[in-house]
């Protein structure tokens, strides 16, 4: 499975494909960041990224795109940008019917390092042996974007068995139900 | 001029377009609210509003876009919904080589009811007196996209006229910052 990992933003948007091997085994395909200027106004902004992500898919034909889930961030600015630039990626990903998941930083942390308190230094430092780098992706958007493909790797198996397993419950709940609800229709009539 | 006024979200996504007349006339031309549910995914929602607002754009021929920028809100995942259905619209207005302009909501409630505090209903009000509606549009945001596509085509000839004052004072700064370089050479040059 190849995954294309995104690290959102409008200053640097992290761009990560990995190829997904049997167990464990990850590999780099690319990665790179993209960049758009301060000054230029939103809409332009948004246009770049979605852009350079459209060359992406084209490049790279990934078959899922991972992308960091945005839940709050100091500067609230920031946050509405790159919740934006996640939206654009997201929404490129529908327009071509790929799947498209979000991982918090911390689940992202979690599955690469451990830890989901692992600080920048710790994600890149695992990306870089995972991948087996000859040296470390930089900037950190880079290595994020990496992280996030690799999360999407491992717990997607997971996820998936989880979502199974709630849908075969979901299901039989339905059918107890259906036939509580028939008992009580019989009990009614017998005039108990 | 045409504009096309977006009060952004998933939930709901009010669109208003707006003719602009001489003076302060404006005339309503559609307005609509485009619904998302809630228990689909965040890329397909994201298509539903885009695909939505692209039938828009090919059946109004709008000019410009003006859409509400978020701030924050008190529910952060809202905002960020909110964000990235504004996100993706804009994009799409940049696709087409529209302009796109924000408007804080108290920008809007300014310029349609004198007061950056007016509530929802006094905005509602407003905007259906100002386009000469026969009953009020409904829900609040289809009476907020409207009031954004109103505020926008007041609010756009003070923000040329400022925009232009403030390139003209930055070229002259310019011109005099040149010449006192110049000054300051001659300057050195006679020993002074």
């Amino acid at each position: 499975m190849r995954v294309l990992g995104v690290d959102p933003g409008l200053t640097r948007c992290g761009l990560g494909v990995v190829d997904g091997g049997a167990g464990r085994t990850v590999s780099c395909v690319a990665v790179d960041v993209v960049r758009t200027p301060a000054d230029a106004d939103l809409a332009t902004r948004l246009l770049t990224v979605a852009d350079a992500v459209e060359t992406w898919f084209d490049t790279y034909r990934p078959e899922v795109v991972a992308i960091e889930r945005v839940f709050s961030q100091h500067n609230v600015r920031t946050a509405m940008g790159t919740a934006q630039a996640g939206g654009v990626v997201a929404l490129g990903a529908a327009r071509r019917g790929l799947p498209v998941h979000f991982h918090t930083p911390s689940e992202v942390k979690a599955a690469v390092t451990g830890s989901g308190r692992a600080d920048k230094a710790q994600v890149t430092g695992m990306v870089t042996k995972l991948l087996g780098l000859a040296k470390a992706p930089k900037p950190a958007d880079a290595a994020d974007a990496l992280a996030l493909a690799i999360c999407h790797l491992w717990r997607e198996p997971m996820r998936a068995r989880l979502a199974a397993a709630e849908a075969r419950a979901a299901e039989l709940a339905k059918v107890h139900r259906s036939r509580l609800a028939e008992a009580a229709k019989k009990n009614a009539r017998a005039g108990r």
